[in-house]
């Protein structure tokens, strides 16, 4: 039996809440503490992990390709990660919300229209003294574009909690070519996709409950606080519709016909402090009927809120249904047989087991609520998330027992009806304390029960010591067998969040940029302005103050060995890279004026900066290239202002 | 045998330089590129290469660790990454030149403070538009502190290619405490650190030459330009001195005694151009002397320059020798012998040994230059970095081959000296182009011999695709027996660029901060004048439009619920987490504000941002800390101004 450790976070409590509530959730999640260790010791399900043991090997030959691309939520790091799976080695980093050094993401003139261009224009204002744009990310849930129920490869869609954002990142080269902040609401959570008949929307649910609009008028008086659901079009990247919720918003997920999505719904008490959020037994699944809110946006039942058509979806409105659910319910998972959503109990040891045929009667209120419920199976202490093998297994973490448990659904749902079975299969010891879990193609009616990542957020003991700040750990376990088997610890930085793991056959980016990419557009125009030609230019055009360098690369030579300016004039330098060989990135850094950017293969990238230091600043390829890359380089001159 | 991929990377050349050297050039590098397949399928070196087969094992199995750490430098990324050996598994990052969404750095006043701090003063005045920092860097070299000869685990030294720094990184808690910049030079590029009797000195090679100053009155005049050598007090993070060169100076090594360092150096034509600089068919290893060196500024044989005492070491100065050396060398790696150094040809199919032991006489002028040569093997296409195993043999990258070459150094010696003996003893194909390479515990004294990194600088179709820009790929062989085995390919982002296999035995860091460190040094000074004890605040006070914040947290809570400021206010806030829990770290970012950090266990962390959007912001805790983590949250309120 694996041996669990000793020294689990304690989570030391000190008396910070006050009053008869926070003496409530103390003894009531003190419990929960309290069941850690008697959950792992009492069940006896845990098994011994090797790889020697596992079905799959774990092991990618060199030069063998990984048979899985994961995408990789990086957290606070705000980049999304794309990962191989059996291997769980880190392929790519995409930036999105983060500020990339080595691209020059956040810097480039196209990745600050990207950045920029969807931000609301109060944002716009206040970062204005700031750069111009965020430097930091939150980033929850990457999903990628669903057709007809599985994966298309188009694009993944990622949300930034910290910024109240929502990208889009292009199947075909891995990069960020959208992002919108949400009006009217504050942060954004849960996030998911439309599975039928495609993506379609992307569903964003704003967790925080705050003031609409939020300038400072309303301040403390709750009463007045919202949060929002919304519906971003994938397509165009505009919010379709938002509706008004009751309580806060946290996780989300659609079915396969297209007609509903539901999201898991804390803080039913709508209060502001810990106590006063989990005072009560009960919250809520919100479940939002498409076609009736499409309908409604149709005839004009909304309010018009910063542009968008906002429905007032609160308890007792016909666009939504408040199932109730044990307090604090977190994870909302479709199972592919397209019939059951597991809602996960968070403080409750439960797992709900909805059945989403049922919802059209529900709407229809031929019957109740909790009609919907067809299973409640108590599988251990802290649900939180739950993934599928397709064989009608589920696959449930338990934060506070730090283990996955594989349980049946037909069996919980027999057990809900009054038969005595038990559902439960096996529990796993994870390492530790498990947040999402994904299985391989999990989220769609494909789901092939071959792998599962248990995405943990303590690896304390785990690794080589690297300091008080340590990796997180997601583990890979084989789920093809009758049994779980641990076969790999991944240490990853800040927090992974969540995972979507893909099968290659539904990616197929491509190895060289397309000259005509809308990706450099503003170039484009600007060169044709200036009568250049982008792909054969070595030329400076000025403009008054504004001075515009076009050249291009070829390894292991810029077209261009020197310009010059003037202190003081707004310089915008344009790359093109004239390469046109698989993996022959170069890169331009100006020494000592912070300037660095990434060009890909046929790709053109473009910086703008005052030239306010004179000297003479080498400029150099920072992507090695060549044998001679070292040499590859220039020189800008900066003449001195005249007094 | 390994079958080469037919599509490498054909760096297509196209007209971009003039002249004749430009086509001598030309011809030179097409004549070494054509060669390619050539070297690979004549010399029929390569071995089959599989896991399999490999005396030691890749895999470390769920919850067993490494064996050692490697320090990684990530190129153009700006962070040090911390990986596991064997399992080449990432750790941690480690931010040091880039700016970190997740744990704040750049926007901590912790980490401003050391980003700041160290810079130039015409640096300070350049980024004061710009938000004080840089938010990029090229960090090419981590190398550990050494005592007597081997790794100490004191400190790991970086470099930032693009902004001219100098880092520190702690081994007690790894982050950064230290950065400079450097003076009189433009761009570090080669960095290493002295190995006895203890670091000591860190040796930073000045890469471009520029006019010193560099201020604009001199810009094409060639001739004023220079080039620049730093040694670095590593203890006083202050340089010493400073030493100008001829040339341009690449990488660097210093010997096992302390009297000697030495850089390879190109560009002996002190030329501008690509065809200029390759001009030549020789450049040379700079050889300084440390004693001689330490002695003149003893002396005032010196010109102090923006506060640095700079000795002209020049060719033909008492405290420098130039030994010659074929056409651009590049890397520079002692050997742990203690006696013999070799130097990579790059343009040059061949590696020289210098013999350490001779460089007395050399500065006695006893023997002439060529006379510390000696061994001169030829290995093939574009030698760039050696590493060894400690039983006498050496490992080359040979980036145009695609292959590491191991071979024996006094086998090489006794061909120089007239014996038909061939040193080469196996040929590995790599994927693709190699630059650095290193061993482990290769760089010390204590040298075991049981693994080598290959750091590729393209991977092409070693990875799913990932779009046009690809991971490189470091990989790692097996060197313990007699032939060297290929066992795991490792995608990287960006630039691994150099890396440092240090012994687990060597490392010891910390699992949690003591309260009293240095990092938060300024915080503790501000709370005191407040009258505020850090570990028990929930305070608020206000000084004009300052207004300072101090709270703590212990899960899942912060000590304050809420603060109210007001618009346009300057506030600082300030969060000491007093969990004092393992791997407990905590979080804080305010919604739509752009504000992030870190807080480890038991540490204080501060930002410092203005007020100037009012309404209702929610802060949480971004870093996973508890069940009821994501309830870890309170508000602030900006009241706005009134009119």
């Amino acid at each position: 039996m694996t041996v669990k450790n000793d020294d689990t976070p304690k989570f030391t409590r000190r008396n910070m809440l006050t009053g008869p509530a926070r003496l409530a959730l103390l003894a009531g999640v003190g419990g929960v503490a309290g069941g850690t260790a008697l959950g792992t010791l009492g069940q006896g399900f845990s098994r011994p992990a090797s790889a020697q043991e596992a079905g799959q090997s774990v092991n990618v030959e060199p030069g063998q390709l990984d048979e899985y691309y994961v995408f990789f939520s990086s957290g606070q790091s705000g980049e999304l990660r794309i990962v191989g799976l059996p291997s769980m080695r880190e392929l790519m980093r995409v930036p999105v919300f983060n500020r990339c050094s080595a691209t020059g993401w956040g810097q480039t003139n196209e990745s600050r229209k990207i950045l920029t261009e969807g931000l609301l224009p109060e944002t716009k204002e206040f970062l204005a003294s700031r750069g111009g744009t965020y430097q930091n990310g939150d980033l929850h849930h990457p999903h990628m574009s669903f057709t007809d129920g599985t994966y298309d490869g188009r694009y993944i869609f990622v949300n930034d909690k910290a910024n109240t954002r929502v990208a889009r990142i292009r199947g075909d080269v891995m990069k960020v070519d959208k992002i919108i902040q949400l009006p009217n609401q504050s942060t954004v959570h849960g996030l998911r996709v439309q599975k039928y008949p495609k993506t379609g929307y992307v569903f964003c649910n704003g967790e925080d409950r705050v003031p609409i609009p939020n300038d400072g008028k309303i301040l403390d008086d709750q009463k007045q606080y919202h949060s929002m659901f919304s519906a971003v079009d994938g397509e165009t990247m505009k919010v379709a519709w938002q509706v008004i919720v009751t309580g806060n918003l946290d996780n989300v997920d659609a079915d396969y016909q297209g007609k509903y999505c539901f999201a898991t719904c804390y803080n039913s008490e709508e209060g502001v402090t810990l106590a006063e959020m989990t005072a009560k037994d009960q919250d809520w699944v919100v479940v939002f009927n498409l076609k009736r809110i499409e309908e409604a946006v149709k005839k004009g039942d909304f309010k018009e809120m910063s542009g968008v058509p906002v429905i007032d979806g609160k308890q007792g409105s016909p666009y939504t249904r408040y199932i109730p659910i044990a307090n604090n319910p977190h994870g909302i998972n479709t199972a592919p047989d397209g019939q059951h959503v597991c809602i996960n109990g968070k403080l409750s040891p439960t797992v709900s087991i909805m059945d989403v045929t049922k919802l059209d009667d529900l709407f229809d209120d031929k019957i109740q609520p909790r009609d919907v419920i067809v299973g409640e199976p108590e599988l251990g202490l802290g649900p939180l998330h739950t993934a599928y093998d397709g064989r009608g297994n589920a696959y449930t973490t338990l934060f506070l027992d730090s283990q996955v448990c594989k349980w049946n659904i037909e069996k919980a749902k027999q057990a809900y009806a009054g038969q005595k079975v038990d559902p439960i299969i096996q529990k796993l010891d994870v390492h530790y304390q498990p947040g999402h879990n994904h299985s391989s193609m999990g989220q769609t009616k494909e789901a092939d029960g071959k792998w599962l990542i248990s995405l943990n957020k303590f690896s304390k003991d785990r690794f080589l010591n690297v300091g008080p700040l340590k990796p997180e750990n997601d583990q890979l376990i084989d789920i093809s067998g009758d049994e779980m088997k641990l076969v790999h610890d991944g240490p990853s930085f800040a927090e992974p969040h969540d995972a979507t793991i893909v099968h290659r056959s539904k990616v197929n980016p491509i190895h060289i940029w397309k000259r005509d990419d809308p990706m450099w557009e503003e170039a484009r125009e600007q060169a044709k302005k200036d009568n250049i030609d982008l792909d054969t230019a070595a030329d400076v055009v000025r403009d008054g103050n504004k001075v515009r360098v076009y050249m291009y690369s070829i390894a292991p030579a810029f077209s261009l060995e020197n310009f010059t300016v003037k202190q003081g004039d707004e310089v915008t330098v344009y790359v093109t890279n004239m390469d046109d060989v698989e993996d022959l990135t170069h890169g331009f850094t100006i020494n000592n004026y912070g300037v660095a950017m990434e060009i890909g293969p046929q790709a053109t990238s473009s910086v703008t900066f005052t030239a306010d230091k004179p000297g003479v600043y080498w400029y150099y390829c920072q992507w090695f290239c060549h044998a001679m890359h070292m040499e590859m380089q220039g020189r800008m001159f900066v003449e001195p202002k005249t007094a």
